[in-house]
């Protein structure tokens, strides 16, 4: 019997989708499921007639792709994963690839990274970028090992991944656990634009008091700017979409309460160790947080007071407003993400291509946009570029807006309308551009309690002043 | 030979002065050092003809303990705290107390906690506040751990302890982790003080051009109203002294990068994990971080150009506005702590006394101030508070003061200054009193790329729409 040429663990929709996919680039697939009834289900339904080669325990799986093996595991993250692992590695040959495409904590992928590599087998941490529907018809790929084991695998991962302008939205991360971490990020990012858009929307709503076909037209415009987008996109689309039991438009009948699955999360985690300024995108997390306290917010609602909410000037003057403030506070978002990869890739040894990595942003991933070309172009401009702000580009647009961005910030702060995202970028720009902020007297107040020493600005060498 | 009533480990400068305060108060005190010199030279110096009794093996230092022993750990937090406890372990009898009064990190305290106390030994992991002079005078304690064993030490523990109209500074505060926990959110507390205090300078400093006298004054007068705390007073201590050498003010000749040591960190990352908006100290934590990115800056400040700053108005309601922003900010910094402290109360069970714990960083601490009280009795109106900004007196003053501290918030935008905290903490203020934020756009985005459903305004129940 001829062998497989790559097997799939764990038929839950991404694997499936992806295994589906896979097999739709002319692919031969072994599937395996813990539970036998969801490959029962595939082989008859989504797989006939296709070549997708169930198998019903691990030695037939691992017996049936040829070698050495790939095995990709679409399993949930976190002990199933691990419990998996485990199962395999008894039935691999030295030099087989494990391939883990769930949502990995980076430093899981790092220790099973490492623990596969002492024992002889190789394995690839990679971020999978896009959803069901992006698993079935094409993915950001975002793999991350032994670069050995990805030249294996690189015909399928490129095959099935999305194209834009004809390439492959899949690139050759770095090691270990560097694909699940840049994964991490692009989902902090993704909160950070969605963040941005609500705030937009919160100030449209609130202050012009606009309505949803208003919206809708706004961000139809916008989407064929600068801001061109998919989140855009969509978010005119949602603004077009009424509830069919009660007439409203789809935006005022939902709750406003945010969920999450925890990856936002983690890049504010990671940016507080590396000792990065993550503002915008932590902010974000909190602002998921804060939505979801809606009966906390209710109650607080009928007992804190805020100002009588007033706008004049000219409408269309403030929705311009707003879209440069939106688009300014983006690129601070991202210049904060990019600089996290980068204080990443210094700190655990990735060797980070920022310009290849905004490149596989561009298709399959929900902050898909033009404007990771620029990002791209910064890059290319200068590889070791510090922050996206000192690019030429993003230079020259960040400081032609900010005194829109300033005035919408105060627009809102007067109004009542909470901007934490525009705000925090805001402070972020303008902390980045102060050659001299106030830690001088920090570091006074800290030696003045804690003789914790302070260096001074005239001389080298580390102080203490006899305070009292 | 008569037994001493407690030892302690490891002689460092924190170790040293609270054996010394212990032994200042009528206990017999045991100390022991890794390296015996130490312990000599504290015996032949400040320990000379007073009631310490050094040893030199942990047999000896164990022995010379009464029982149930009581061994307060003073080495460095981490792998020093474990490899110290294994030492001791062999030589103690059940029941006997472990006191680990390190900044460990809590989680590290709940293991240790489980994991002594499955072994029959009793443990307690507690705060120490005040820096080195508050351990030889009088420390703000934060002990957690079993409550048995607090009741056996409490004596020697309330009687070293800083005094506030005759109460101690010190309080159980509940199980295994609590204490580190406790002293965790306080470090955090204290970043975004510190960094409330920065942002009012720097504002001052580049909107009104006021010099160190000026602000010396200012700062004096601040601390003769609410705003009156240790933090205010040392910052116009600081403001009124100069450097020998050059002449100039001390802040002026000290450098603008702010260290830290991690518990700042610690705080943020433990609220991501909660899920609790802590908005505002993050944002201190973030600014710490790019303060230290001096030389970044400097070529930044050179790239990147900000608003021309000019003030008009009238400088003396700009200072009082510029204290209001910051009392109210300060008000949304500590209701985002407690509220984190209340989470992880509920989280590990440990039924925190939240007036209580307000109470005693009234003494020792670095945040000790009038406002504490406040808090107290806040929490004496309603021990199931949910947020300190709903309780009468807090709500009367950022409600009376939002007007000034939105003014001073655009006056920095306009000017460029940065000011993460105050603007962070506004937005948390104007979030948490909004009935209605743009979560529900969020919602319907996710539920449009990744069919992750929401909730309606109208009905119970998950739904799904079909976007497309």
């Amino acid at each position: 019997m001829s062998k497989q040429q790559i097997g799939v663990i764990g038929l839950a929709v991404m694997g499936k989708n992806l295994a589906l996919n896979i097999e739709s680039r002319g692919f031969t697939v072994s599937v395996f499921n813990r539970s036998p009834q969801k490959t029962h289900e595939l082989l008859e339904n989504e797989a006939k007639g296709k070549n997708l080669f169930g198998t019903f325990s691990i030695e037939e799986f691992v017996e049936s792709l040829e070698t050495p093996r790939k095995i990709l595991i679409m399993v949930q993250a976190g002990a199933a994963t691990d419990a998996t692992i485990e199962q395999l590695v008894p039935h691999l040959d030295q030099g087989d690839i494990i391939i883990d495409g769930g949502n990995a904590y980076f430093p899981d992928t790092q220790r099973r990274s490492k623990d596969l590599e002492a024992k002889g087998f190789r394995f690839i941490g990679t971020g999978v970028s896009g959803g069901e529907e992006g698993a079935l018809n094409g993915p950001a790929i975002m793999p991350g090992g032994q670069e050995s084991a990805y030249e294996l695998v690189k015909p399928i991962l490129t095959a099935i991944s999305a194209k834009v302008d004809g390439d492959p939205c899949c690139t050759y991360i770095g090691p270990d656990g560097a694909g699940h971490y840049v994964k991490m990020v692009h989902n902090g990012i993704e909160y950070g634009d969605m963040q941005l858009i609500g705030e937009a929307y919160h100030l449209l709503k609130d202050t012009l008091n606009l309505d949803a076909k208003e919206l809708h037209e706004i961000f139809t415009e916008w989407n064929k700017g600068e801001l061109d987008s998919y989140l855009i996109e969509i978010t005119a689309d949602i603004f077009s979409q009424y509830d069919e039991e009660t007439g409203k438009p789809m935006v005022d009948v939902i709750l406003d309460a945010a969920g999450q699955k925890g990856t936002g999360k983690w890049t504010s985690q990671s940016a507080l160790d590396l000792g990065v300024p993550l503002s915008m995108i932590t902010e974000s997390v909190f602002s998921r947080f804060l939505s979801a306290m809606k009966e906390e917010r209710v109650a607080a609602s009928k007992i804190l007071s805020g100002p009588a909410k007033s706008f004049e000037g000219d409408k269309q003057e403030f929705i311009e407003n707003v879209r440069k403030a939106l688009f300014a506070s983006k690129i601070v978002s991202y210049a904060q993400g990019f600089a996290q990869m980068r204080a990443a890739s210094d700190e655990y040894g990735w060797d980070l291509k920022y310009g290849n990595i905004a490149m596989i942003f561009r298709g399959g991933c929900i902050i898909r946009s033009q404007f990771l070309q620029n990002i791209k172009d910064a890059y290319d401009r200068d590889p070791a570029l510090k922050n996206l702000l000192l690019d030429s580009y993003f230079k020259q647009i960040v400081e032609s807006y900010q005194g829109a961005w300033r005035q919408v910030i105060s627009t809102a702060v007067a109004n009542g309308v909470p901007v934490p995202g525009f705000s925090s970028a805001l402070s972020y720009y303008d902390s980045y551009r102060t050659e001299r902020l106030p830690a001088n007297l920090l570091q006074a107040q800290r030696d003045y309690f804690g003789a914790h020493t302070f260096k001074r600005v005239d001389k080298e060498g580390v102080f203490h002043h006899q305070w009292f």
